[in-house]
């Protein structure tokens, strides 16, 4: 890995793990539900295939990103996913990069406005 | 496509063409430099291999996102990559799209300043 002040734009912290599409949909939608969410439930709200989320799933949960919970309620039990809290520091931190590139475009792309930092937005 | 409000986490403007990290990097440090950079300057900016480059500037100037242009100067013509006119809108679009999941995140994962929406930052 290159210095950032030799590679400016080569944003490190884009962690891959993070950055696939439907892995980005599925952390920031458990993220915003911390009680959990069933597989449909998961599936629907990120507009994914099953198959898509279980390989997903299977990847999140092997690395201690995601975790899944039998919920005991009125009906038979029910099997939750939530993110973890170590894999919720570590969505976070990979979207503080992520915020770094949107910031860094804004600057670049409107001269005029560079130095003011979205202030106005 | 699904609907946004059937699948509020699935991101349809998370164009694949710009999403891949080198891509985000290259995109953005081309926007950054309206002037065109070489393959070199390019290659150091975004700490991506030659072939790696090679490779995602083949299918940007493809796609019409990315041209090549030969500048003169006292030396030897140099070749100098820059993003089209078009390029930059769909790249700029892409990136709000990129911001949207930063801000939902950012409104999901601290509950108490959900409704500030980053206004403090």
């Amino acid at each position: 890995m290159s210095d950032a002040r030799e590679a400016p734009f080569s944003y490190p912290g884009l962690e891959r793990i993070f950055h696939e599409r439907g892995r980005l949909a599925i952390c920031t939608c458990l993220i915003a539900h911390p009680d959990g969410l069933s597989f449909t439930e998961l599936a629907a709200a990120c507009d994914l295939s099953d198959g898509n989320l279980n390989r997903h799933m299977h990847a999140l949960t092997e690395l201690g990103i995601a975790r899944t919970e039998k919920q005991r309620g009125p009906g038979r039990p029910q099997t939750v996913y939530r993110i973890t809290k170590r894999g919720r520091l570590r969505f976070l931190s990979y979207v503080d990069e992520l915020e770094a590139v949107v910031r860094d475009v804004h600057e670049q792309s409107r001269p005029g406005v560079a130095r003011a930092k979205l202030a106005t937005t």
